[in-house]
């Protein structure tokens, strides 16, 4: 069974559900939404991970080797096995582009199909938004705390599985990244790849200017040597003497990377060594243990970085490694449906979001019903129709989301996108949902 | 080019340094190792992954697709990328079982290959053994938490992609769980699958007990009923009627699910409504939010709960979404290799890690050169060798696994293991190590 294909990478509890409503003929045309609770640590989400998700759904069907396990498992009956089969999905989907601002509460994709269909999407769909999402909304942060200093994706390494990692370096570039070290990534996204050279490299020879010096001329294009393995010092000074001793065959170093020690200090002793030494061209990069917060000090410092590596921090999201994502039914049978528990009721019906901006600023959002005749621009767009892509969803592009999300980050104002304590981004319900939910709470 | 074999999901440094070895004729035996420098949030680690490490070991090759995107790239040269096409993993693997207990700086799994082998595997085997890692390490203590109560996995949707979700389903078994609701993770790993129904269900009817009477007519062997989507008192009395009207058919109520409130109290509430309606047999399955922390305020209540699932916190190990995990270069050339910065220096040397067992109990492991004759119980098996399974890597077995850790939380003395503020484990350098160390210390 494929990983990224197989239907059955799915709780099993979507397929026991649908045995029942084959047996029922719940085959009634549904609306899911699928929405975050709340953003305790973001002050606002950027979607993500929309094409996958669609191309999840074009390609959904139930092999042989499903329907064995299936049969194998003695959960189900022959009847429902065999209908599986013929399983598609051939519903609508509507969606926030790639790239979107958004906030809690918000539906960001709706999923409108027959119940069963609709049904069974639940655990693979949310698996794919929900972690693209987690990660543009986090490594933006990052790219908002550098400023004009690159950013780039290290971190695959731990990340949680190879999916996650390929995943985070498409979720880092939409979210501004310049690059990423993950060449499945770069191949399957059109990412520029980057990466230089490990503790291990200059550990395997037995003098780290012999080490410079072979790499550069391995990689005449692309010089960038590790300097801290042993003492940053004199991991500098020994770049300048193999600049020397490389310039008549004319090859340059183009950057040094630091990964370890106070960055900050080791960052200005190594740019004022290389400027004495004539490398004034020469970039710094700096990695390890950053995020957000870290980079925020840096540029604070006024650090001489040209270039930032993340890893582990962003691409597990680890001061929120998981966001309250919901994927609920709020309609069935053209009945508005809803959880009603605890004094809290779901927002019913089937919705839009409408979008105010005002001297080129977004200044509020209103969730209402799909069919409410309200002001602002409806967010929601038709990606899929009967199964196949429409619209937006037919050529998907990262370089369009990452503008995008350009345009979004200068609508929306610095308050509202602050890494620490932001204001709560205006976000109402309209008077017809309002009277839904409070209609829908009454009768239950 | 498929994600879960490619040689491309790895870092670009891997590449750009392989080069450069080939170049040189660095392609002597390296001896690299895989350890967590830090163990902060937890007492001990779960070692987890390494079957699926080796598999992808043994099946490590670069096809076209991955050698048309070097040649594309632009940052290899033709002679290189021509040699990438023999490449394959020809090294000997040491490591600890899986489902073994280990700590900080001991090695867990040691490479000793070719150079260049051992470096391209750098990012992919530690993404994989990393990860696994991280959720044995984690889920243990739910397990722990929850006593003789089965804990179930439900973390899929919100686990960092597909292969989290299905590795998750792995390592939660391991460290003990007694089924996952993810498909793919019991298809492929043997797992017992487990699931009921979403609130969607019971929505989707135009009301509660018709929900429940139809789940059970059509999953008669397994009739777990979600009983908070409106209210739990009330969600428990319709289980008592539904129950009632079953009876004649034979069908009885095998558990309720309790999702959301306080679940403490809303589990007694439902075992006095179920026992006083007959049902003493039907169990009570609580979840949401559910973490170690969770669960042992459960029990610390003695709530009545038979069953307890845990999703997110689990499978992103949200209070620790990383482990400080490293794989360094330690012996090249018969020469030990380590870096040496900030005034701290790596351990080098191929290890071994030797554990003493006093009266049922493990009383220290002592890390040790490989070819020191110390005492205790050598934790480091050969499992491949020549790049081939060879003893306990040839008929993996996740059961063994489980058994394994089983073993080791017995002979682990509750101070060890305490979820809050454990003892640290006692774990020593040998005199060897400690020499070879300050030796290299003093060289560099």
């Amino acid at each position: 069974m494929n990983l990224e294909t197989t239907p059955l990478l799915t709780d099993l509890y979507e397929l026991t559900m649908l045995q029942t409503y084959y047996e029922h003929g719940m085959t009634d045309e549904a609306v899911f939404e699928l929405f975050m609770r709340r953003a305790p640590e973001r002050g606002f989400f950027v979607s993500a991970g929309l094409d996958q998700a669609l191309g999840w759904l074009e390609n959904l069907v139930f092999g042989d080797e499903e329907l064995e396990w299936m049969a194998g498992s003695g959960l189900f009956n022959a009847a429902f096995i065999e209908r599986m089969r013929d399983f598609r999905f051939t519903g609508t989907v509507r969606a926030m582009p790639e790239g979107s601002l958004f906030f809690a509460e918000e539906p960001v994709l709706q999923i409108v199909a027959p119940l069963p269909e609709a049904q069974l999407i639940e655990s693979r769909l949310m698996n794919i938004v929900h972690y693209q999402t987690l990660i543009a909304s986090k490594a933006v942060r990052s790219r908002m705390a550098a400023g004009d200093v690159p950013v780039i994706d290290f971190g695959m390494r731990r990340a949680h599985g190879g999916e996650a990692g390929t995943w985070a370096a498409r979720a880092c570039y939409l979210a501004g990244f310049g690059a990423t070290a993950t060449c499945l990534g770069s191949a399957r996204y059109n990412i520029p790849p980057t990466g230089t050279m490990a503790h291990a490299f200059i550990l395997a020879h037995d003098d780290e200017a012999t080490a410079f010096e072979r790499f550069a001329r391995s990689h005449p294009d692309n010089v960038v040597l590790l300097i801290d393995t042993y003492d940053v010092r004199r991991g500098a000074e020994r770049v300048v003497e193999v600049a020397e001793k490389l310039a008549p065959d004319g090859i340059r170093i183009h950057g040094v990377r630091i990964d370890s020690g106070d960055l900050a200090a080791n960052a200005r002793m190594t740019r004022s060594i290389l400027d004495a030494g004539g490398l004034t061209e020469t970039r710094i990069i700096v990695s390890g243990g950053l995020d957000e917060y870290r980079i925020e000090a840096l540029q604070r410092e006024n650090a001489p970085i040209d270039g930032i590596g993340v890893g582990s921090n962003v691409d597990t999201s680890a001061d929120a490694p998981f966001l309250d994502s919901a994927y609920k039914l709020h309609l069935y049978q053209d009945r508005p449906r809803g959880k009603h528990s605890a004094g809290k009721t779901d927002l019913p019906g089937r919705k839009q979001v409408f979008r105010h901006i005002e001297a080129g600023r977004m200044s509020g959002d209103v969730i209402g019903l799909a069919d409410e005749d309200l002001p602002g621009s409806p967010l929601l767009e038709t990606v899929m129709r009967e199964g196949q892509r429409v619209g937006e969803g037919q050529a998907w592009d990262l370089e369009s989301a990452r503008l995008r999300l350009g345009d979004g980050l200068t609508q929306l104002a610095p308050d509202y996108r602050a890494l620490r304590e932001p204001d709560a981004y205006p976000v109402t319900l309209s008077p017809g949902l309002v009277a839904l939910r409070d209609a829908l709470a009454r009768a239950l």
